[in-house]
């Protein structure tokens, strides 16, 4: 009996020590655009109090965040997802436009209060439109709460933030994508490393045989690389997200071999690797120890995957002391691997396990959805379509309408859970027309729901694209990858031992990807390809699950749509 | 007796006559960008039902016009001022964001309903950020009700909508006047008519010594001139608008005089010119005779005034039957006056009277209110000021923070009435420094007001510019204009026999404008520069008069700012 009084008093001393230990963080945060050059080249930016990417957020797991957003822009709305917070008990604050929230019109302030419960690698971007291409993302970093440790020891850690950025106007990108004749992006001008990169000259130029310039800094430009400045013999803990637009990217140091300990802002069991892929919607964070020469500079390279690649590398200075920053690398930067060596990605993805310990997967699921993800045409226009349906957005946030049951707001049909038994995944599609819609997957709360991915051929012949798909509300179990249609017999080919816990799930070309959550979050929650453009063009699908017990929707968040329209204010009339 | 009920029974039939003549015009908009080439260069435009300008809405005096206008931008909310329209009873409906309803927002539709009661030449234009300078405008002719005649006779008529063309897109536009160094939007790249102009060929390059090249056209480019077809010896009516974002015009037909009778929507005085300024926000008809020779055809000119042309004429052709429309003129374009030769334009403003038996003006003002026009910095921000204060709009409609009462939704102080004894308005500001403001001018309902626009200085030495000031939900008595600052001998000056009634004035260099109105439209209604940039800039002020009297504003128009805020819905939480 007192052994036991000891052991709750303890527990309820770690509480309480936790609960000490954590505290409120409070941004005042303002959405502009501004002039910048990410890449050398001047450009208008979206920026956040001045700075592009956004101010990095800093907190320790189990504190509170309250940032006031005010839209500055002249005539366009904003939200902000914080991407990979799950937002247990604040859905409207996922900051995702039509699901969440309204937009925040110009001149408006809207509280984003949530609480960042888990350590990790996060990042934030707009969610509307195509406004995280025209540079609205910034990164979110959670240390461990007082008291708790990593399972892995570092001495320093550097964050990278990736990106990839086109001279042409995020606005006139829209109006491509939504016209007829159907007028692609084309691939972006550049990479950037934390808002840097150099479209018209490169500073690995010298070991090219190409015509480009070898960049000149001075230091102080805003073009100008990142600097990584390490001490010989310790070992350094990288942070890498990716929130580009399109690009798949593969990251090396010279070098130097990484060990991967995180995925999505969950550990994963440790292991080696040369260079690593990360998809759109990703974060990582690796260990690399600095047991090379110290009188020599290292190269850090970014390269596209999974597209034929138009884009140079990008580059960052893995600096050593006490070498000069500006002295560059010997050897030339690595080479990236081939962008259609499909098998080196799977090779890297499959290596991703939950480090031991970790929550495992309920053992059976509750309810199956089968996505086919199709290229499509409706009335002319270019589509993407999960099992024939193009998502379109509509005007009144789901998680006004759904609360509400505002049944007018949306398709109140679900959408389908699979797709015909004889449809050729291999081939371009017979019938490329799709219809567009806006129905919802309820879920119900607290089931365990599969998920598998299936993609298949795009419009043309021969092309099937990667699509790294992003669920917000939750981490999911990422069971397997596998090629062709998914059947019955796949089933056993799916890791239920010590699957990752992950938000993002790439599909590979003509494979299928299976995944497992359990739909426990209160909320309305997208889950959709984090290819800007392809979101654009309809690649989502949207889930909902327990919003009885949503609570406490704060009214700015629905001042739109038939949500906006029910208005207590004409009582005076 | 008997003769009194004859004419009552006349008056009556004639409204019943009137009211079944007059009906309801429905309208299904949509708007949305897309590619364009309005003057052979490609570029986004905004369009409505895929047209660029906008469809031109034709009724009748007495009609009501329903217009159901749905955004179909991505991101950005949008609103439609009915350039003219005094929008009587339905001050909700006049399309001005943050003043007469929240923006509409993307994906939703809002409903334009008002009635159009007087005959005469009207445009529309968006009235959000700059988004008519980025295409958002149209014509609106309203004929004559069934019964009633026009006070001058012609065979035919034509309509010219004039604007001007800028190859940076609005949204970099607004970035450089709102960025700290302030970077102005320059001279327009090519002026338009009906949406159409020539970049890189002129149609009249052989008569010049410049390298432009001769335009060549197969006749269907959307670039192509409009050609006015006419038959020989008849009278046209041409209706001119200008909704350019900055150009001063000057309009002429090469040997063809024209007689002005129309200003604004307001009948005047018939009277002979050879050329005709037009300001941004002005709209006249002329009368012109085909009485040249039939084997010839004329050129229409449009030139800039008012600030050093860097901008090319815009051409059209005067096409006389039989003679083939792709006959070029045989002599050149008629000559823009000298851009700075004020004593041209102003011989032109001060040949406008009102037709005899048009309204007159209350003998004396119950309110005057003089604004000073000047340039200035806040915070090294460049801006313009009304009397020091320099207009930012609130995020709450004006409409409904005054009918309810919201008084943090704008600055509750008065602005002032008056400006300092000592300002010296042919020099530089001594003290550049304002401040921001949204105080809003309270007028009594049914009060005579008298406005004195005053000009003065730009902040570099020797500058004054031309500026064209619009009231909505009015028209005004012009009562005159002046040199230098305005003095109590001016008011003899005033001309109260025969004003014009306009809705827009404009100030010239150095000078003062003098115009009075009526404060009997209820409703909230702004009174600004028309230069699109200038608005930006804070060149305007509100004027509020009635609130109490109006009613119904829709729930639509109110779901934004504090308006928003107070919501039914949440009732269900």
């Amino acid at each position: 009996m007192f052994r036991l009084v000891v052991v709750w008093c303890i527990l309820l001393c770690t509480q309480i020590v936790i609960a000490f230990g954590s505290k409120t963080r409070h941004f005042k945060w303002e959405v502009e655009y501004m002039f910048g050059a990410p890449d050398c080249m001047e450009h208008v930016v979206m920026g956040i109090n001045g700075q592009f990417p956004g101010p990095t957020i800093r907190a320790k797991a189990g504190d509170t965040i309250a940032i006031q957003l005010t839209n500055k822009l002249h005539t366009e709305g904003v939200v902000i997802h914080w991407h990979g917070i799950r937002q247990l008990g604040t859905p409207w604050a996922d900051g995702t436009a039509s699901i969440s929230q309204c937009a925040i019109n110009p001149g408006e302030t809207f509280l984003y209060r949530f609480k960042v419960d888990k350590a990790g690698t996060y990042f934030y971007h707009g969610h509307f439109g195509m406004q995280r291409s025209a540079g609205l993302y910034g990164s979110l970093i959670v240390d461990v709460g007082d008291g708790e440790k990593e399972p892995f020891h570092y001495d320093g850690e550097f964050n990278l933030l990736l990106s990839d950025w086109w001279h042409q106007s995020v606005h006139d990108q829209e109006v491509g994508l939504s016209s007829k004749p159907f007028r692609w992006i084309g691939e972006p001008q550049t990479l950037l490393i934390n808002g840097r990169g150099q479209y018209n000259c490169s500073m690995a130029a010298h070991f090219s045989n190409s015509s480009i310039k070898q960049c000149k800094f001075r230091g102080n430009e805003q073009c100008a690389p990142q600097i990584l400045r390490v001490l010989p013999n310790k070992t350094y803990r990288l942070r890498i997200a990716s929130t580009t637009a399109l690009a798949s990217l593969n990251l090396a140091i010279g070098n130097h071999k990484m060990v991967v300990v995180e995925a999505d802002g969950n550990y994963v069991q440790p292991f080696d690797v040369d260079d690593m892929d990360i998809y759109s919607g990703e974060s990582y964070s690796v260990l690399f120890t600095t047991n090379q020469d110290s009188s020599k500079n290292y190269w850090i390279s970014v390269g596209v995957r999974g597209r034929e690649p138009k884009t140079p590398q990008a580059l960052s200075i893995l600096n050593y002391h006490p070498t000069s920053a500006s002295k560059l690398p010997l050897s030339p930067p690595p080479i990236t691997p081939k962008w259609n060596d499909y098998n080196h990605s799977k090779s890297f993805s499959n290596k991703i396990f939950a480090l031991m310990g970790s929550p495992k997967p309920p053992e059976t699921y509750q309810r199956r959805i089968i996505l086919l993800n199709t290229q499509n045409t409706i009335n002319g226009f270019t589509k993407w379509a999960i099992n024939n349906i193009s998502l379109t957005l509509p005007a009144t946030p789901y998680i006004g309408s759904i609360k509400f049951s505002l049944k007018t707001a949306f398709d109140q049909k679900s959408p389908p859970e699979n797709f015909s038994e004889d449809y050729d995944v291999m081939k371009p599609p017979v019938n490329p027309n799709s219809t567009t819609g806006n129905g919802v997957y309820m879920l119900g709360f607290n089931t365990t729901v599969d998920v598998i991915l299936q993609n298949a051929n795009a419009l043309s012949a021969n092309v099937s694209e990667i699509h790294p798909w992003h669920l917000h509300g939750h981490d999911f179990w990422m069971l397997g990858y596998g090629e062709g249609k998914f059947s019955k017999m796949d089933k056993k080919k799916l890791n239920l031992k010590n699957p990752p816990l992950r938000n993002t799930a790439v599909i590979f070309p003509y494979g299928w990807t299976a995944l497992r959550f359990v739909a426990d979050n209160p909320g309305v929650w997208p889950f959709h390809c984090h290819i800007e453009p392809h979101l654009h063009m309809g690649m989502g699908v949207v889930f909902a699950e327990g919003i009885q017990h949503v609570r406490n929707i704060p009214n700015e968040a629905l001042a739109c749509g038939l949500t906006g329209k029910t208005l207590m204010k004409n009582e005076g009339n």
